[in-house]
């Protein structure tokens, strides 16, 4: 034992943390977000309800940060597949052929809005954000808006170029795309494949009316 | 008594009709879907459980209905304030300017999203579709599809006039301004104004790329 360092605590610390995300997000997949307590996230992840308050002060907080930590180890996992520098996993990329860049990010979301670790826990929460209007804007605040500005970034940089139309909010713009996938998954009215995601980036820029 | 003519069964059979969709809309707003029982409805539209039995095999199903009937009492309504024939009101107008009527189309959708009596029930049902599959088929059948294809009815019109483009597919192309309105209605990612509706049927008829 002497030749084995003790972990130190904040290395205790973060497996802690890493437990308690794990915990909430199986919960508020099997039992939805309503059932889900302080109280059962702590019991799941072995550690005492004290130690969850030490960090976080409601259950939408943890359920929150658990939500932005899974996006941001899904980014990661991402950019290594890619080969990318993780640090630049957030940002759209920009090949400069802007009907391919979001044609990629849009299949690579279809691929996740399918996969059940993200999906299950996710509708939970999605669920939950209908008719929970203090849940809602946090989730926009946490989630949802700083994936949007991610498009806002990459429409900005295709303006500066020409590819898009200069006198257009790239905020609504990004909708155009993004929303029929959100609607899709939602309410189920539709399938969700990499060709439909396709069709939808080439609608969007091309237009609906004839050129 | 003898002058009045007593109430017939089929008008009693309404009446209770009536009440129970009543009933089954107050009560999926106060308490959401899975705590709404038939027996619930029952006590609250003042008829006995075995009546609703008579008429429907689920809670599902008087649901469902429920709001199938909301969704024709509006626009009924709106056909009125219109000065529309009511027969016709389901049909998306067509007066041979396609921006026009998507843009009125979707600003009357706005204000019934914002509006309580739709709202608050009809967002505890797409709460519940979130997580529950087997209502979400059932609610995109009766519900969310046939509103679906007002808009393909009147997109293929506008292919045969040559005002949209003949290669799209129009039950896609109509989610590039409906879906961004879904979406925001469904998640609070922004405002839902008629600016808005207005912005989407320009950004989708002409396209984000530049001409």
């Amino acid at each position: 034992m002497a030749t084995k360092t003790a972990p130190d605590s904040s290395r205790r610390s973060e497996r802690s943390r890493r437990a308690i995300y794990d915990a909430a997000l199986a919960l508020i997949g099997e039992a939805g977000y309503a059932k889900t307590t302080i109280e059962g996230i702590a019991a799941r992840a072995g550690v005492g309800k004290q130690t969850i308050y030490r960090w976080w002060s409601s259950k939408a907080e943890v359920l929150l940060e658990a939500f932005v930590d899974l996006g941001e180890r899904n980014m990661a996992a991402a950019a290594e597949a890619a080969g990318v520098d993780p640090g630049e996993a957030r940002a759209i990329p920009d090949t400069g052929d802007l009907a391919a860049d979001l044609k990629d990010v849009l299949r690579a979301t279809v691929d996740e809005l399918k996969d059940p670790q993200f999906a299950i826990p996710y509708r939970a929460l999605a669920a939950e954000g209908i008719i929970n209007r203090d849940l809602s804007v946090r989730a926009v605040e946490q989630i949802l808006e700083p994936g949007l500005q991610l498009y806002v970034a990459r429409l900005r940089a295709a303006q500066e170029t020409g590819e898009l139309r200069a006198d257009l909010d790239p905020r609504i713009a990004l909708e155009l795309f993004v929303s029929p996938i959100a609607q899709r998954w939602l309410q189920g009215t539709g399938e969700l494949t990499h060709a439909y995601a396709d069709t939808l980036v080439e609608y969007a820029l091309g237009g609906l009316a004839p050129r």
